[in-house]
């Protein structure tokens, strides 16, 4: 079988870009390998759950595996392509140290920010919360952009799953005004998304919600 | 060289059994790999950021690898020991996969509690916002038990990283109300805090706050 994950057929207006499909659509295009998407548009129901317990996207099989957690999923595309993740151990193991950077010590910072400013916009907290939530990010962004120092990649020249992850958990700040502070993990960034697989992979998630529904 | 890990040699009363050293402590143990601990006073000094960017514990280092992230050090220490994660592609990738979600799906949802209810303690919001915080907890919580059904670890009969993983992340719940309601939850948490490898882990991780600093 073709490997094959499963995202939403639509999703609201604010949310197309980012939702984690494109994290798997990605890693594919950079590795080469078909795949096929299943769209679905209820990912809390029962059979969705079998596949992915807290009722989210994407989830992923091949002939051997069936999984879900993106950073999971990028992981298990890479290593099947035998790429993006460097053979020899102590490489692999800090390209596997970036990607579990990117989920555990960047991530809960971003979607810290979205969920105050976008999901919780009308709660009574928001606004007084929104220069915490802030601040928190800086620390995090300063961190790691004096990490990267003038490195094209996290871990020098080679783009690794552990860029692939950085550059997608960094890129959910697309369009907000704290990255403009950090202009090094803005030229990052924007290394990541112009590769060409990451464009293809970006205009394929977003060809979903433009193709006329099936009738 | 022994395998070595960089963790803090003070941290205040609240924060005893709790620092993430505690998760290569478990997974050294597990394996039956003796390994050293640096203990340092200052995180966030040079020296030790270049180590750990982000100025936090852990770091490991051993004959071939140095990294940061407790989920990268809990993965190199079960891979170089070839214990607590199975060799065979689909379950290896369920393991990772329960790792990644311990990691993703659960872990900011206890940490932001933590914050909320601790660390933001004084802050405006603190009280208002508790509720939504505990009501997403719980929304995680419920589906992670739900995937647990009867099993004895989240993929079945076998012990892995993702369990050592997600029992530790859980184990961040200790002595909140939260985990009452979970009653299956707090049963699993039960198993994996009596293995004798977690009760060697925190004893030894509680006795450096108990050791009389050296003159």
């Amino acid at each position: 079988m073709i490997p094959t994950i499963t995202t939403f057929g639509w999703v609201p207006e604010f949310a197309r870009g980012f939702v984690r499909d494109l994290r798997p659509r990605w890693a594919f295009e950079e590795v080469g390998q078909c795949y096929r998407v299943d769209l679905i548009s209820d990912s809390k129901s029962p059979e969705h759950r079998r596949l992915q317990p807290f009722g989210q996207v994407p989830t992923y099989r091949d002939d051997e595996v069936a999984i879900f957690e993106s950073g999971a999923i990028v992981l298990r595309i890479a290593e099947r392509a035998g790429k993006l993740i460097p053979v020899a151990t102590a490489p692999r193991m800090r390209a596997l140290q970036w990607l579990a950077a990117a989920l555990s010590s960047v991530e809960p910072y971003v979607m810290a920010l979205a969920v105050n400013d976008i999901f919780e916009a009308d709660r009574e907290w928001s606004k007084a919360r929104h220069a915490k939530v802030v601040d928190d990010l800086k620390t995090r962004l300063t961190d790691l952009e004096a990490a990267l120092g003038d490195n094209v990649w996290l871990d020098g020249d080679e783009f690794t799953v552990g860029d692939l992850m950085m550059v997608s958990v960094l890129g959910e700040l697309r369009g907000s005004a704290e990255l403009a502070y950090f202009t090094r993990l803005a030229a990052y960034i924007g290394r990541g998304e112009s590769r060409p697989a990451f464009t293809k992979a970006i205009a394929d998630h977003m060809a979903t919600f433009e193709a006329p529904a099936a009738s």
